[in-house]
């Protein structure tokens, strides 16, 4: 079986969560490098029961690598242009190439002929933009969505192994009635809501919510798509939910909706209000599907449907999808 | 001074508030019976220094009581009508009597008016609704809303004081990783989300959220609006918090919005993203206004705006309304 040198470059929650992935799937992983900054280094990390040295990322860290995953941040805006140069592809799960024309941004079950346009960089989208455009794609392409509104729900680990931490240790203190300290989020996350993820940004939405309106219309091609978001931190460890109403051209029953996403791969329905049934962010850990429940139409508008849509934002929002696209790149 | 005697029923967490409300805002209360269900009776309550002995309620219970607040749940659909006959006037916290053609439905800033046409009982809006209606009223007035989507946010407390309990008994066997124990909720609610409030209707939307839509088309008396809600309960003590989307017939900036909502009674704005200030359930809590920020205008349609509205639901969201009509009453 013919084998490819990976780099994984990150080793927070979502670079121990592609180690995970690559493993579970079975990826035809030849040799392995772990990079990360000069903080991580020399820590020692497991792979398929094989010890591996974490080593600082370096312009020439990415000779004979085929391809290297980076786990976020702005280690790509540093190393990407390094790890093509040496030959490799990258797939970045950081923001900085997302909209660049030049890089094509996936989602496996919903574009993935874009990955046969790559210029060495493919771009991973953002956590909540990979569950909305999964659950949406399918109906997109039956009934043409005009609008989209979407209010979420996110859970911290999103924000690093550092927000989970916080989140216990937050919580721990306000049970103990102590005093709350923070150092990860601006605001107590325990047992509150932050209107607030990433920075704000001129227009007065924050910088999360703006990727989820341009990638959304990237990765669905279609810029007439019109999309407006309000992006909210939960006192959750791990799986973002989303409360998402969509108008569409064509009529959509909640039947047709139901039946739609039972067909398409990589989407779990779960929606049996009599029996109590609906996807719930304790539910997914660990799941690489995009759970899909709360399907009503909108008796507001003729022809709108609401829909609450739930996934693990470290697997199927970041490590699952890039993997995925990974997959893409050694079958073609 | 006129004093008026009062007879609160219900007594556990709205029942509570409903005693610090009359305290705080010195309602000129002459006798107080405390009436609850046998379980409770007998039980010491303090008000304004002085003891209470808890009464079980009894259709003779309210011989003498110029006004009785139901704090919630199905005692008034057994006793409000004793009440009335009694001479009392009833405000009700419950349910069932909201859409009742024959009853006013009030949010005091909104519709005071209302409360001429009661005909012995007056009731007090859901929750959620309370807190969304304070906030547009006032940008309906000015901009004519034609469409609502709505995501909540609800805090535990809503479900009473051992939903409370609950979170926190849950919250510590997570950190302590034993097993969860569930009694109140249907699902776990430490460290996650139920899209799931109130029992499920058949058009597969909670009663919660048909709640927001027809109590709302009630109070702004304008049966036009269109409202679909996606009512969410989360790990928070008190504090509901809404994502709020609107479309109005006139455009309406935020600049505008801001305006308006800066000189409405009963609204603070609090919309600095520069400075990280938006609201928060953790700084609502004992707070009796209505908390607006993160207002933007929706880029998706012409005119539209986004808000996110965040109230203590004990207090606006169920006591210190219901005191506010008593106001009312007694000013008449």
């Amino acid at each position: 079986m013919e084998t490819y040198n990976i780099a994984v470059v990150g080793t927070g929650a979502v670079g121990q969560e592609l180690l995970n992935v690559l493993a579970e799937r079975n990826f035809p992983v030849g040799d392995l490098k772990l990079l990360a900054t000069e903080r991580s280094a020399g820590k020692e990390v497991e792979f398929k029961g094989k010890k591996y040295v974490i080593e600082e990322t370096k312009p020439e860290s990415f000779k004979g690598v085929d391809i290297a995953l980076f786990a976020g941040g702005s280690a790509s805006v540093e190393f990407a242009h390094h790890a093509v140069a040496a030959g490799a592809v990258v797939i970045d799960n950081g923001s900085a190439f997302r909209l660049d024309p030049k890089v094509p941004l996936i989602v496996p079950e919903v574009n993935p002929d874009a990955v046969k346009n790559h210029q060495g960089i493919i771009a991973n989208p953002n956590c909540s933009t990979i569950q909305m455009v999964a659950a949406l794609a399918p109906i997109h392409k039956n009934a043409t969505i005009k609008r989209i509104v979407v209010s979420t729900y996110q859970a911290v680990s999103g924000a690093g192994a550092e927000a989970i931490d916080e989140l216990m240790e937050q919580s721990q203190q306000c049970l103990n009635n102590n005093s709350v300290e923070k150092n990860v989020f601006p605001k107590q996350i325990a047992f509150n809501m932050l209107p607030h993820i990433d920075i704000f940004l001129e227009n007065n939405y924050t910088k999360e919510e703006m990727k989820m309106v341009n990638e959304t219309k990237k990765i669905l091609n279609d810029q007439s798509i019109q999309i407006t978001a309000t992006a909210v931190r939960v006192p959750v460890v791990t799986g973002h939910s989303e409360a998402i109403n969509i108008e569409t051209v064509n009529k959509i029953t909640r039947k047709d909706a139901i039946e739609i996403l039972q067909q398409t791969p990589g989407i779990i329905v779960i929606d049996d209000p009599s029996n109590i049934q609906y996807p719930m962010p304790i539910d997914v850990k660990g799941k690489d599907e995009v759970f899909v429940g709360r399907i009503r139409e909108d008796e507001s508008i003729e022809k709108g449907l609401n829909l609450w849509v739930v996934a693990d934002n470290l697997r199927k929002g970041a490590a699952t999808n890039a993997v995925q696209i990974a997959e893409l790149l050694i079958q073609k």
